[in-house]
């Protein structure tokens, strides 16, 4: 019998928590982080830090055991050493606690025989005595609307996006990264170990959360194959499924047994799963974040046709290989189209058509618009790629006026059914062009239009947006 | 007959220039746009606008045409209408210059009659002279140790690579990204449509020239395949030659005659020159400038074997998949080793091995110096990858103590014939972030360290550098 979604939700929405395992000594990684982090970001319930010894730690009165506490808190968290985590777990049973997620590690990840049968006492107290467990070996649960960010990503920012992770700092870094680019997160877990609570049983979950409209996971293994391939074939068709595989190579296999103290799997029976269900497959934590950006944010696309807007010809140039090589289209653009391009784009220096490479487009706003108005009315273009500029010592004056807050209006207004995207490049080691480009890609973000720093990552993030809703919409 | 070195090197040091066409009206991109670049940097020499109307541009006293200077300018820059570029360089002739760089566009790559026939009479009025044409439609010679940095970036840095372009805003890109991350560029030519000096022109040139250790090269096309074969082929046995190819699509192709008039040619062959030459092929700007700083500041590698030294268990199994995915191999270390490791790794919460995944590295310089030299010694790790973390809000006080400076001392003094790069992840939107892993980033390659935004971009960097040498070390 699977967990039930009621019963999940109580891990992302407790009023109150007891922390089982909270040291007076500040700094060391445990407990008494996620009591700091609670108190930090502002957690509105109870906190009920556990410690034998203490009556008070970082301001909060301490008990000394679970059944000394005024209430039963709605989720524990273990943070005690790995051989007397099974008896912590009695106790949750006996105080009536159901809901834990175990912090600390020392189990079958570590290989050891010592670790292997720790776990497997863990589940066998668990099973006894019906509690749910997220880990072991795990940052555990994270729900900004319920201002439980303990990993620290403060202001945590609720949003689209679910995430089941086998990986804490996988999770941590991508709720993060998607923050500070405006993409919110409902709901995350990491799940470490994953000894009862497996990645099956939070992709149901999240897949009747009516809040969350993507989810994204990094997986290391699954326990029941068959079930991960029925959910997600079924929650595919209405949620965009992205996911970043842990251990598709042998080595990688290897870290994952010491990682998660799991099976990475077959890669042959991986791609299988990515064809029959259509879950979007990515290889690294940029190209996560990157689709989750377009799939969260863009309308469908109808088409592959890509329509390349910018300057510099070796770029136009590269620009189109890139997307080519992805998957895209860069067609020819209409008669029609291409009859108004020419009255607008000079012969010497710039090049009409598709890719277009006019300087201009980078300077004047209103130019930049009426350019694209021909890209939104061709049949023939299904998507837009907009480069933007940051001045540059090594140009001369393009880029000086980006009227980024026009263009935004202008694109959101008439984008419709057209996924319109910008690049942004600001790699390299000048601290000027990095903070303000980076600065313009997050403004282009958070305002929903998705950016990305080079062309290769926009045209792979337009592949998997458009592969997705070829396939469901 | 090939131009010869000797011929070509006046490009690049000229002692007095002559800019045919420069208008009074500042703005607009043109001759005006090459002077006030040239004073800006401080160019030395003489600067002589030619404009039949005025006396005086930008504080530098004009000439009515070439005839009337005091001297005979060792370099011309042509940047007058198309139509009147054959007229000045019958001038050019007359007056004695025979360096000519023509800015000017508006031939073969505007596919018009008049454009091809314009190109043709060029052709015919240089060869007839003996006159030595870099362009037309193209930014010219660069070159920070004689101050002709006319393209902006400004201060210029001399360095060990030469760049030969089709295009100028690639060639413009290029060299400003390397100079912001340390690695100047001794010589560099944007050749445009390339109608009398070829790249197999430059690529001799610069094979001969002891300043350059490394060439890159974006080429669209080439007139002579066979010379440029030959010429890769000795020249890359002593200098990596890095090439971005622009057209490798039916559309990039397409692109490329509107650029600079010329044909891509078949990808096959172009896959089989790179076969044949060993030099490195690589497809984006990023690909190209993270080949360049590997090839650039590394001692050659012996094997494929990278040590993988981080933390965060998911980040860990990523990065072997990553690094098995580009060619390289993550090696099981030797027992020796391993022994030593365990002492130093803890059980829980991290992974001796390889990957290594243990956050202490990240705060402790002792320790990873202490790491670092395992690898060093081991017999099996041929290449090492050191992450290194930003404080993040979303980490719990890892990162506090980068202890840079120590650690670049350490790795310069140790890492003799076991390449050592490093990894610092900056993406997002956070200011704070972005601005530290920059300017950590940029701190440690103007030491010489390589140091990339991903372990994909520094695996597949690696994986250029370590096949360069296996071929020719």
């Amino acid at each position: 019998m699977h967990a039930r979604s009621k019963d999940l939700a109580q891990f992302f929405s407790p009023r109150s928590i007891a922390i089982i395992g909270v040291t007076r000594k500040p700094g060391a990684f445990g407990g008494g982080t996620f009591l700091e982090k609670l108190l930090e970001c502002g957690f509105q319930g109870n906190l009920y830090p556990i410690n034998p010894k203490a009556h008070e730690i970082q301001g909060v009165k301490a008990y000394s055991s679970l059944l000394a506490l005024p209430e039963t808190p709605d989720l524990a968290i273990v943070s005690v050493a790995a051989h007397t985590v099974p008896e912590a777990l009695e106790d949750c049973a006996r105080a009536g606690v159901r809901h834990i997620h175990i912090l600390a590690s020392g189990f079958s990840e570590t290989r050891t025989k010592e670790g292997l049968e720790l776990e497997e006492r863990i589940v066998s107290v668990c099973e006894r005595n019906g509690l749910l467990v997220i880990g072991p070996n795990c940052m555990g649960p994270y729900c900004p609307s319920s201002s439980l960010t303990a990993w620290g990503a403060i202001p945590g920012m609720t949003g689209p996006v679910g995430v089941i992770s086998q990986s804490g700092a996988m999770t941590q870094r991508l709720t993060e990264y998607l923050c500070s680019l405006g993409v919110g997160v409902e709901k995350a877990v990491s799940m470490g170990n994953a000894a009862l609570l497996d990645s099956t049983d939070y992709l149901e979950f999240m897949g009747e959360d009516q809040k969350i409209r993507l989810i994204a996971m990094y997986l290391e293994s699954v326990k029941d194959g068959r079930r991960l391939l029925g959910l997600a074939r079924e929650i595919g068709k209405e949620k965009p499924i992205i996911i970043l595989k842990g251990g598709e190579s042998e080595v990688g296999a290897k870290t994952v047994i010491s990682h998660t103290g799991s099976l990475a799997g077959e890669q042959r029976l991986w791609e299988a799963f990515f064809r029959q269900t259509g879950a979007v497959h990515v290889r690294s934590m940029n190209e996560w974040v990157d689709s989750i950006l377009a799939l969260s944010q863009l309308p469908a696309a109808k088409g592959n046709g890509v329509f390349l807007v910018g300057g510099g010809g070796g770029n136009s140039v590269a620009s189109s290989d890139t997307c080519i090589r992805e998957g895209l289209d860069v067609p020819l653009l209409s008669g029609a189209t291409m009859e108004k391009m020419r009255e607008m784009v000079p012969v010497a220096g710039s090049i009409a058509g598709n890719p277009l490479d006019t300087w201009r487009t980078y300077d004047d706003p209103e130019y930049l618009k009426r350019i694209l108005e021909l890209g939104y009315k061709d049949p023939r273009v299904s998507m837009v790629v907009v480069d933007r500029l940051i001045p540059r010592a090594a140009f001369h004056g393009s880029g000086r006026n980006h009227a980024t807050p026009e263009i935004i209006e202008f694109v959101k207004a008439r984008q419709q059914g057209k996924p319109t995207i910008f690049t942004v490049d600001y790699d390299g080691g000048d601290p000027d062009l990095t903070s303000r480009g980076m600065t313009l890609r997050a403004e282009l973000c958070r305002a929903g239009l998705p950016t990305y720093p080079s062309l290769g990552r926009a045209a792979r993030a337009l592949a998997h947006h458009y592969r997705y809703h070829a396939r469901f919409s």
